[in-house]
Order: C-alpha cells, then sequence, then structure tokens
C-alpha cells in the first residue's frame, strides 16, 4: 500500500496531506488486527445490497482511494453497472487530470466498461463551498446511494444532508465521516473491496437490519479487545 | 506540525516513511486526547533525573525529531550539558548533511552551545547491520542513557542489549521500543520536551518508583477509556 502511495505522489496525483491520512489509517488498521471484522463484513454487505438496489448509484473516489484501490473500484463498478466520479477536496486542475488519466488507464489494462465521471462538473454540492463542492448532476448530484471511501466528514456530512443514502470505509470507529455516514464499514479500503467483489449478489441483508450505532460499537470494542491483547500478549 | 515536516520534507531531512510514520502518531495522539497524561509526565520526570545523574547523556535525533521539535532537542542538550547525536536509520550522505546543517542553522538562532555528532562515525552499534548501525564513539557508544525519540524497534532493542538506559517517546504505548526501552514516555515529542524544559531539575523521582509495564499500561487505559468517552459523546 505505501508503494502504491509512492507511485502515486510521483505522478500527481495526491494532496499533501494523503501520506499522513494513511499513516493514520495504519495506526487503526494495526489496533483493528488487519483484519475484516465481522461487523464490517455485514456492513459491506448491506452496503453491497444498498448500492445494488440504488437507482443512481455512485462510486465516488478521490486520490487515496484511486491509488490504494483503483482496480478494485473499477472491478466494482463494473460489477454494480454504475459510474466512477473522481471528487477531491483539495482539487486542482493537474490533480483532476492526473487521476482521470490514471483510471482510464487502469480502464484500459483491465478491459473493463466503466463510466469516468467529474471532469465537467456542472453542479455543486449545498452546503460546501469553494472547488470542494463541484461536482457532476449526472453523478454525485443525483445519486441515491453513493459510496465515499476515505471521505472528509464535512463532505460526508453535506452530502447526507442531501438525503443520500452514504456510505463509508473508514478505519476510524470514532471519525466524523464514520459517524455521520448511512453506512460505515470500518475496515481497510483495499481489503473491504476485495469483499464485496467475491460476495454473491444474491441472498444480501438489506439496510434494516443494519444498526449504525451498534456496529461502530462493535468496531470501537474489537480494537479496545485488541489492544488488551496485543499488551498481555507483549508482556509475556 | 505537519508544516514543519513539510519544511523538512523540502529540505531533504526525512525519510520516505516520515509522514507516514507521524499519521500513526497522530491516530494516537488523537486517542490519548491530545494532551499530557499523568503516567508520561512521571516517566518525562524519571527521565530528566536519569539523563541528569547519567555519566555520559546523549540525546539521539532522527529527521523527523530534527524537524519536529529541533529547537527544543537543543534547549534539552545546553539544560543537561550533554551531546546530540544525529541518528538515523535509512542513513544517506544528503540526509545526513541536511539534519547536521538544519541543527547548526538552530543553534545559532537559538545562540546555545551544544556539541552536535553523527558527522564522523567511528564506531557501530553491535546487532546491527549497515549504515543504520554506524555511531561515534564518544556519543551514542560510550553512552550510559540515552533519549531516542521516535525510535525505531530494532535499533531500541540493539541499544538496550548494550546495557544502557534507553529512554523511548512514543505515541503508541504498543510499538515494540515502547515495550523493549528501559523508559518510556506515552506522549507527543515537543509536548513532552517542552514539560522537560520547563521541569525543575531538584527533587525528581528516581527510577526505582517507575514501573514500566504499569506505565505502558496506564497509557492504554487512557487510550481504551478516551476512546469509549469520544463514543459516547458522539452518540449524543
Amino acid at each position: 500500500m505505501r508503494h502504491r502511495l509512492e507511485v502515486a505522489a510521483k505522478k500527481g496525483m495526491l494532496a499533501d496531506s494523503a501520506m499522513i491520512a494513511h499513516g493514520r489509517g495504519e495506526a487503526y488498521d494495526y489496533l483493528l488486527g488487519e483484519r475484516t471484522i465481522p461487523s464490517a463484513h455485514f456492513a459491506s454487505q448491506i452496503a453491497l445490497q444498498s448500492l445494488q438496489q440504488a437507482e443512481h448509484p455512485v462510486l465516488s473516489v478521490n486520490g487515496n482511494v484511486v491509488a490504494l484501490a483503483g482496480d478494485e473500484v473499477l472491478h466494482l463498478a463494473e460489477k454494480l453497472n454504475c459510474p466512477v466520479e473522481v471528487n477531491i477536496f483539495y482539487r486542482t486542475p493537474e490533480r483532476m487530470h492526473a487521476l482521470l488519466s490514471d483510471l482510464n488507464e487502469r480502464k484500459k489494462r483491465l478491459g473493463v466498461e466503466v463510466e469516468i465521471l467529474g471532469e465537467n462538473p456542472d453542479a455543486t454540492i449545498p452546503g460546501l463551498k469553494g472547488p470542494r463542492a463541484k461536482c457532476e448532476s449526472r453523478g454525485i448530484l443525483q445519486a441515491d446511494v453513493l459510496l465515499v471511501p476515505l471521505e472528509d466528514g464535512d463532505r460526508c456530512e453535506a452530502l447526507v444532508a442531501m438525503g443520500k443514502t452514504v456510505i463509508v470505509i473508514d478505519l476510524n470507529p470514532l471519525s466524523r465521516s464514520s459517524r455521520r455516514g448511512s453506512i460505515t464499514i470500518v475496515d481497510e479500503l483495499s481489503r473491504c473491496l476485495e469483499n464485496m467483489l467475491s460476495m454473491p449478489m444474491q441472498d444480501l441483508p438489506t439496510s434494516d437490519s443494519y444498526n449504525h450505532s451498534q456496529s461502530l460499537q462493535n468496531a470501537l470494542n474489537e480494537i479496545v479487545d485488541g489492544m488488551k491483547y496485543k499488551f498481555s500478549e507483549a508482556k509475556d
């Protein structure tokens, strides 16, 4: 994962804060035991079902998402037959270009048919200011169910306020995005997407069996228990 | 702190992994409530007393330490009348030069008289291989008490195996350095050093009143309690 980020940084795909954000994620993943915990697996089933049943599902990606799991995102979009929209917090023409090029190269290499949006924003997310509010009307604006991995808290809240079902993937169960999302998967991004790609699309649990607060509490309990275990092990 | 790292990165002072390591630290500091917990304050008193009573105290610094708290390290070295040794894991002539120049500029600006070692390594730390083993015989090699903030686990273990008192400053109470160090201060680096600089040198507790395992357990308890509190607060 670090190598993927280094490559992406050289291509100009990442914001300055990308490496620090990744380090924070690494710390939480270490505390989770670097594995998919049961509540995250269940939440990802709920998420897949919601995306599948949506009228206009969209996968929103930023620099770290493309760097860490660009291939997996494209495979998931193909599986769901939905567009991917590049939507970044620190939006500059150079970074947008680097990300769109990278995704288009991946599409060619993987041989997948997926629509990539983000190049021509013609709408804004209400409640946000400046370039970070930009989006496409036939992408994020009209989406009823949105996957926003590694999303900023402000943007997550603004999307929820629009009435959308917002699916968050975040390793910190206490982050604002985790708390404010409609469905939160506390898991490492590529691990989560690989799980979603290997899931059958039938017989998935529906969102009425998902308890958001309980799911986050479970993740927190796993971290706390894991820390206690690691410490008792370390003392031996 | 992020700005300090960005400036240092531009000067060539940091390893590729520096930002990610800092991000991990940020996650733990967030969990600790971004404050000095009582057990860390006590451990830093013990550490200051050990350094003060040492025959050959040395402050060992790497790229992140110089970037985040170069001034504080120099002030502490002056207070203790001991040398600072630049000792980095990914040792290259360019990074060594950048770090030594930066420290010498700081010395001039602050008007402090501190010996800076590391430029002419003539000894090795037993048990380590390659450039990362290099050190100076009149610095780290002969030191009886060493402060090694943000140290790598392998190097921390090798220094402890030499019979030295190794004082670690690390935000993760579960890290190998934290566990293997002789005295561990679970605190953010600049906060910890500022505390040590403002402490009177008299009437400090001695190391026989320090329980290493209990001190780490206290830090872990603070993190776990903090997470539970943050979560219950977030639910309201």
